[in-house]
């Protein structure tokens, strides 16, 4: 739809929409005339928490998730293990994660994974304070729980050369494996190649934190 | 997605974005987690264009579409059929009829339609002003391009009667038939039955506009 829209205001607001991921400009303009239907109040509330988002926005110093605290409701909840810190790559998968109840420490979101394509480096991520916290907080366990993605293997693997001087630390990679309700004829070959060389004992298998 | 999220500035943002028709709770936070990777202009410019044209929306004041100026661009251009009117539900239709350059006429935007069951009567619609209209500007055509639909039927049946009255005043309905691209077998009787009692010369049934 490369059109002449009868209104300035409404071709901007669905300009605006539409630079979102995976909002083309038809889906852009249906949501904008939603809005245009609304009151007054709606629409206002819906951008005001978008500003306030922006600009009011904080980030836990611990471990780089969004926070209204300085120091995140994880971090700062002491029924947590202290000594096990989960890398992730962002916010999203922290919620993720909290979400399947199975993990009970601590987290440091990296705010990216390296992607020279996209001219993310080391330097650009949270790797040195992941390094200083190591030291600081008596870590004892760093579980790398990054895409299963080419991007995500390096940085796996650049973390795991960087932890290599700390003895007494572990560093643990999530399971990869045949996903949960698949079939094993549609499992692709590294993925049960994988699964079969990291089986576990099955009397460990269906236990639960 | 029933979480905590750690932050009440992200929780309200994701709470905001799902009201939008389509999209849901996972998709919400895709788009806010986006925005806030992008820099304050881009989420300023987003939100205020909103905004804007909420509070400085205008509909033409002959057919009710949006509009920055008080008459339309298509009210006031001098170049289209001045004497055929195109009824449709809302600014959408007038933007898709556009589009297909088959219509070189003028519209008029009901604003919705009849459905009794979403409390939305004659009395709620720009019915009375397309009556004015029709003996203030000497309509000749009235073309009625509502939805195919039961409200659609209901729409199109309230507004032919409302329109008996007038004498020289042809009222017609678009054609309903088969898709263009569809396969007989696949099209619903209803539509295939309209398509056989509708047909039309084939001579004729290539023209353009």
């Amino acid at each position: 739809m490369n059109q002449a829209y009868p209104s300035r205001l409404l071709e901007n607001a669905v300009n605006e929409f539409s630079k979102l991921p995976g909002i083309g400009r038809k889906t852009a303009l249906r949501l904008v005339l939603y809005l245009l239907r609304q009151d007054h109040e709606m629409v206002t509330g819906f951008a005001e928490s978008l500003i306030k988002l922006k600009n009011e926005v904080n980030y836990c110093r611990v471990c780089h998730n969004i926070s209204d605290t300085a120091v995140c409701a994880i971090c700062s909840n002491q029924n947590r293990v202290q000594h096990t810190v989960c890398v992730v790559e962002n916010i999203k998968d922290v919620l993720v994660i909290e979400n399947t109840l199975q993990f009970n420490g601590l987290y440091h979101v990296l705010g990216g994974i390296i992607s020279p394509v996209d001219g993310i480096g080391p330097g650009n991520l949270e790797i040195d304070s992941l390094i200083t916290r190591i030291s600081a907080e008596g870590i004892t366990e760093v579980i790398l729980a990054l895409s299963a993605t080419m991007e995500g293997d390096a940085t796996n693997f650049y973390i795991f050369r960087k932890l290599s001087g700390f003895k007494d630390l572990k560093t643990t990679v999530i399971a990869r494996g045949v996903s949960i309700g698949d079939e094993l004829e549609y499992a692709d070959e590294i993925t049960l190649g994988r699964s079969i060389v990291n089986r576990t004992l099955f009397s460990e298998s269906f236990k639960l934190n």
